[in-house]
């Protein structure tokens, strides 16, 4: 086991969607620390240029790697599929780099030939069809629909989840022809597996649930055992959080996934 | 007449919202130059802490500032509550400033004394208070209602203006008790305007609707004359527009309501 080992995995994303990734994380790797950047001050991503979220990812992987992280995992789809090649070349061999987007096509490689997947997410993520040149090019007969529901990021981040307007603006989006007939629906973004159960409530169990948080997880402890980097220490891990921005909203989140977290840095991007 | 009259008026905002007003101050005062900012980097303020948006509209005022801006209209409800004081101060004698909540307030003191009035906006803008300060103070047994409304902007800057999900949004947020009763209702977000119609017919004209933007234009007017800086030249006007991030949605946006703008600059707030 390399010194490597006991260093940190770092996280990020804009808002709380990626704690749903950090929860799995630490769940599946418990002896893992972990290094959480929220970047609150240009949330949501989801809304931004594919330049700007480059410049935001570049700025928070300098702080993640000066932290001596040994992997970067983007826990965003919209930055993964704005900002992952350029990550993968700005890190170098500093560190191992993962996205959300990867894992999930390779899930679905492996489960879902001759399927038709339905994927919700961001415009962001959407737009850049990032999902189906990936799946397009296994070429394994797998047909992708793509519908961007814009809304639910917010309705999440307002803590709407219980709501029955979350409901209605739910089955609004998924009885979208687009979305007829799926097999298997996609969580294209990090903030859906918060709403989970409403998601299974409204296909009434008919469908897989694809969650990238999950498999993202699994993905990040393959590649930790394939470098040999896991962690085998078992003391109590120490995880940091650092805000560009200082919102009660968020604090409320993260206590939520991370009860014990008592601390939350506030780190500026830019001075 | 001095020469400071040909100078431009400075209005900012963080996304679209501005947009409704410096539409209101270019109809009133179509010999005005504007200069607009949109923050589309920090898109959305509402979401943001006090200390963060003090930060963007100190950074926004001096790109006003050093393009000789006569007037510094904060086009936002968040921006207004949380940074207009500072911004007076900043700006010292350098240019006049104006927010969009006082010359709500003076509206109500004129036309309002006795009736229980309702507010929505941003959860920063309900939050702060400073509308209930403000008319509390006036000692004119006006009450004042507050429901923070979050959802409304990201479903207009979604363009879901026409939507089912947004009439049934509305519908739940006007039907709480907190507004049970009122006799006019306070658009307290530069947004809200975009969806008049849509709170009109909730209403079926039984109250009166007051919009801060057409309020605010007229306070611009007053202010440039009470200082004998009006624009009396009739050329056409020069408006530019700076986003502090390159978006299609904003453009769009930005063209419904200036149809003859063809240039935006990019313009970062931080290098």
């Amino acid at each position: 086991m390399s010194q490597l080992s006991s260093q940190s995995i770092g996280i990020f994303d804009s808002g709380i969607g990626g704690l749903t990734v950090a929860h799995a994380v630490t769940k599946l790797l418990p002896n893992e620390n972990i290094i959480y950047f929220g970047d609150l001050a240009h949330l949501p991503y989801g809304d931004k240029s594919t330049a700007a979220i480059q410049a935001y990812t570049i700025k928070i992987c300098d702080i993640l790697l000066q932290q001596h992280c040994k992997l970067i995992l983007i826990a965003c789809h919209s930055a993964s599929s704005a900002a992952y090649d350029l990550v993968k070349e700005y890190v170098a061999s500093k560190a191992q780099v993962i996205n959300v987007i990867d894992p999930a096509v390779n899930h679905i490689r492996e489960h879902f030939t001759k399927k038709r997947i339905g994927l919700i997410g961001t415009r962001q993520t959407v737009n850049s069809n990032i999902y189906k040149k990936k799946i397009d090019d296994l070429q394994l007969e797998i047909e992708l629909r793509s519908l961007a529901t814009p809304l639910l990021v917010p309705m999440i981040e307002e803590g709407f989840a219980d709501n029955n307007i979350l409901t209605q603006t739910l089955s609004n989006y998924l009885s979208h022809s687009e979305l007829d007939n799926i097999d298997a629906l996609l969580l294209g973004c990090t903030h859906y597996p918060i709403i989970k159960q409403q998601i299974m409530d409204f296909y009434e169990k008919k469908i897989t649930l694809i969650d990238s948080a999950d498999i993202s997880a699994l993905a990040v402890k393959g590649l930790l055992e394939h470098h040999h980097i896991l962690n085998m220490q078992t003391n109590t891990p120490q995880h940091k959080f650092y805000v560009s921005d200082y919102t009660e909203a968020f604090l409320a989140s993260a206590k939520w996934f991370f009860p014990d977290v008592i601390h939350f840095e506030h780190y500026p991007l830019w001075e």
